[in-house]
């Protein structure tokens, strides 16, 4: 079979919005999809502003367990010098350690926990694997700002996502406010495509998770975007999650507070939207960027 | 008569948090300020939290004259490679343009009114003069973020105003919220002093309105201001005003939106706190970042 790019970007490609092409929710009608863990109101919010929030979902002992395991890897000089762990420009401080679910029993087991994966499965409406996972940190006063993008756009020209059937779930480890550089979303972006200019350089994922060059919308489209739909802040207590469309535009500001900031973030992608050769042309990245093992998960 | 340096900084001290030695309110008992545009409770207020907002003080048309003139002097190339004006280290936009009451008639007259000026000299419980004036634009997803500092501080040591007698009036032109970098405070912050390390280089000023390496206080003591009195955001609607102590400790985040945000800023210094020759080692700064003409405003 012939795919065709749905969704071009970072080619020859005018800056614009485009409709999406993808539904945001594959199940059947909301007022039907019974069984799972979410309600008929929950699924027609998702469809519209592209993710649910679940407000301490989960409980502060569990948090205190996944917090201790994440200290633990910050410290672990053989993690910091991986290949999979990144590093703040500035600080030298551990941003980012990937493949997380594959590093870590407790982190393993949190992957497959049924209150991620059933409203995830529920609204893919299929079996699901995870494309990436990692854990974040952001320390007080040194964490950096992220320019909002779209996941997708990346996952499809660098690692060949087709479509949009994926959902990123995230879940933090410390209370999250205004200060300290939470996730911050621009509800209904998910339903546009916004084409990214300029070509990818090799191995740009390399210094792209550390500084954003590529992959970086036109500021016309997103005050489109922004003049719509405003912006909502992941804000709430540790132990809240969010799962969030790939294509939803999302960012976050600098953390000048005194109060770090940590979360872990998983991709679920349906075993149907399977990765194929990146569409843009760049030779695909890394495994623990984005896994090509696409058997389905299991709840245990 | 010989002033003793009360807050010594940037010379051989120890970080860490100083009792103000200074009152916040000048005036007598708050009960019985008669005859002011504020009430006891604003009085109070403004004693604790070191800062009193009013929303929506000046009206729209009020705030569409200042942004047109405001707009005339940005584009303005004469006031672009002035001396007065700074501009955005990335984007060459104007940031900053100083001494804006000499400037233009309608902020001479702006910096006079009543609405500010009474509750000013209400609290310092004397006439004030202008120690330095300017307007602020921070243009959409590119201003840039301020590290938390007191003015005072910078103000003292390299202005050389003896004591915490003065007030910072800033009138927002835009609506200001939590992503288009407004004024951050912490309430309760200006009831102590930091000493910060390092020596001041000469013309120092020339780079710390843009970008800040001394005058700036420690993680460990921000911290404990942090965790006891919070963040207070300057949030609300254009033609809001906020006055706020000399001393508090504020700064603000990048303005991640696409809405640029723009202000006019006042300090009111006690013509009874008139500068001396600056606390530290540096020549003064020149007029229009510390003024020298102690003459007090009188209300037209």
């Amino acid at each position: 079979m012939i795919e065709t790019n749905l969704y071009p970007s970072r080619c020859n490609v005018e800056p614009g919005l485009l409709k999406r092409k993808d539904p945001v929710y594959y199940g059947p009608p909301a007022s039907r999809a019974s069984g799972a863990r979410l309600s008929a109101r929950q699924i027609e919010n998702y469809v519209e502003n592209g993710f649910l929030f679940f407000k301490a979902l989960f409980s502060p002992s569990e948090v205190a367990q996944y917090k201790a395991v994440l200290d633990r890897l910050r410290q672990d000089e053989g993690v910091r010098a991986d290949e999979e762990s990144f590093l703040e420009t500035d600080s030298h401080e551990v941003r980012s350690i990937f493949n997380i679910h594959r590093r870590d029993p407790v982190f393993r087991e949190l992957a497959r926990d049924p209150r991620i994966l059933q409203p995830v499965m529920t609204l893919l409406a299929s079996p699901v694997y995870i494309h990436q996972s990692r854990v974040n940190y952001k320390p007080g006063f040194h964490g950096r700002e992220f320019f909002w993008f779209s996941d997708f756009e990346t996952w499809h020209v660098e690692d060949g996502m087709p479509r949009m059937r994926a959902i990123s779930c995230s879940i933090v480890f410390t209370e999250n406010d205004f200060y300290n550089g939470p996730l911050l979303l621009i509800p209904g972006s998910h339903q546009y495509f916004i084409p990214c200019l300029g070509e990818t350089p090799p191995d740009h994922y390399k210094q792209s998770l550390r500084r954003q060059e590529y992959g970086v919308p036109d500021p016309e489209s997103l005050k489109r975007l922004m003049d719509r739909g405003g912006v909502y802040p992941a804000c709430g207590p540790a132990g809240s999650m969010i799962l969030f469309d790939c294509n939803i535009m999302h960012g976050s500001n600098r953390n000048i507070s005194p109060w770090p900031r940590s979360n872990v973030f998983f991709v679920y992608n349906s075993v149907e939207n399977y990765l194929e050769k990146p569409f843009g042309k760049q030779k695909q990245r890394p495994e623990y960027i984005a896994s090509r093992d696409f058997s389905p998960l299991r709840a245990d």
